[in-house]
């Protein structure tokens, strides 16, 4: 019987919200492997001089526990 | 005076979370008729060989209900 | 030590999620400065016969209080 | 042993948030018998011209299933 | 310095919400003095043979605790 | 693309919620137009020498941002 | 590209909160096909003279929509 | 009109999480009567030396107010 | 097998937050017996005149039922 | 009938959780009358080299609307 | 002074809930030690053919932090 | 891009909640590097025959995923 462990990652990219869900998901796989499902916790916007600098997604990420 | 009655979908789509949400409201319209507004309600991405999958949106999708 | 007000507004756009975010913090800085961040409280579609009218977001902006 | 389906409907009433409740609870029985109770999920005004055109209420319906 | 209590009671009205929250205070005040302000935290309405039987508000109540 | 902002009010009235409500809408009338729906966050009722003293209404109120 | 679609049931049973979330299940079943998984929403244990008179399960119930 | 009461127990039993609620409900029968329904607020399990020692429920447990 | 209660408190102290959080544990005392542990619900702060009069802490306060 | 508003502040302190509440009134303040009471929504440790930089309160500011 | 850390983990079982937490706490063991208190965040039933195929439990696992 | 990682522990301290809040960060910089910001996610009180015993200060704590 297998078991899933959450954890819960910030990803960023000045491109948009897609992108910052997946640099999470990049950034995990490369510790992690058997990533089954990411919920989006939430969005938020980072700000420089009043301009857009970077998207942030904060995500929890689901993966199969390896033994 | 009209009621408005809300239903819940989950929309799904490998190219991201607009279209996730389209989708659910396509499949909505195959059916349903004077939908008003579509709340997300939240997004997940589906993972398969740690690869993304597929994007989806659960949505809450509020209508009129017809007499 | 600077203070920081939160607002929140509702931007709107045709064409997706992330532009009506956008036309939040376009409106916001007509007469704000020193925007710090921007939170995504939720994201609704407008529909009108039908049809997709208007992405919606809701977003709380903080902003440095000036002196 | 009997099973109760939850639905939303959403009320419309220019005179009040009581009567705004008295009308999802009209409209769902036109096609639904055996309603048990009637949660309140959230009251709002609608405005039209700055002057309140409608009190809605959001209200979760449970009912009987019959077979 | 007082401290205040916190207790939470539902209160019926066949008239309406408003009357179901007067009904609570109404039965604390048999027992309790002080009471300072009351939260509603929701309504409900209880249906019989399809017609509306009670309102129901359920209520916080803060009073003052005497010594 | 006009942008809608949200600020919340509590409104009084000795004689109900409903017109607490309305209280916090005239009062934001006299400095904002444009409103365009107005949610109910929390109801309260406020007592003194345990009696009513105050219906009172937490509202978000939504208004169009002019220019 | 399928839609799943959420509803809300309420189980019961005099024997446990298994079998009540059971109970939904069966029920549903009636109805629908192509049920995904089910998510408990909250559990109550309904008493009469003081005794336990049956277990209850709220479920939101995912299934795919057929075409 | 009867005025409902609302109180909060968790109760405990090393066989399992019905078994903590009947606990709770037990110990409240030996001081009130006339309970009518007892939400699950949330399980634990408290844990001795990495076994299981305990299952918790808390519990909010509703009863008729007697005069 | 013990059951504990849980009562809400609000304790009040013009010098700080942790010290309303001891006045409402020390109110609790001169009336209960084995207070097991203590939750912070929220803190508020309470203005006169525009300046700090007390700080406020609502607490749920858990003890062992005795017998 | 007097309305109230409310607002939305971020104090910052490098004492303190207390310290941070406390400027972000004083910031308040500055341009408000009326300050009626002042909740604490949440508290954050902002942190530079590994080193704590600031406490900082997100506050909620009721205050009397004038006339 | 020692300090706890939580992890999340979602255990699945063929036979219930209950197993589904201990099928949990089973796997965190394998590499953990000093786990205090387990709760459950929530419970789902996963559904193939349109029969239960697995209660799964996701679980908040607090533990001493050991040096 | 860099990644942020979330994690939650439980600090805890005799003297009171920010000492809670610093010991948390104190066992984390043990082990972890570049800290950004600490979130409170609740503050507890812990007695022992009716003292207070520790004041406790659950925190999510997030930093830099370092390559």
């Amino acid at each position: 019987m297998n078991v899933i462990k959450a954890i819960e990652l910030v990803g960023s990219s000045p491109e948009g919200f897609e992108e910052a869900v997946k640099h999470a998901i990049e950034e995990a796989k490369k510790t992690l492997r058997h990533i089954r499902r990411v919920e989006v916790v939430d969005f938020e916007v980072l700000m420089e001089n009043d301009e857009i600098k970077m998207y942030q997604a904060k995500v929890k990420l689901y993966f199969m526990v390896e033994r």
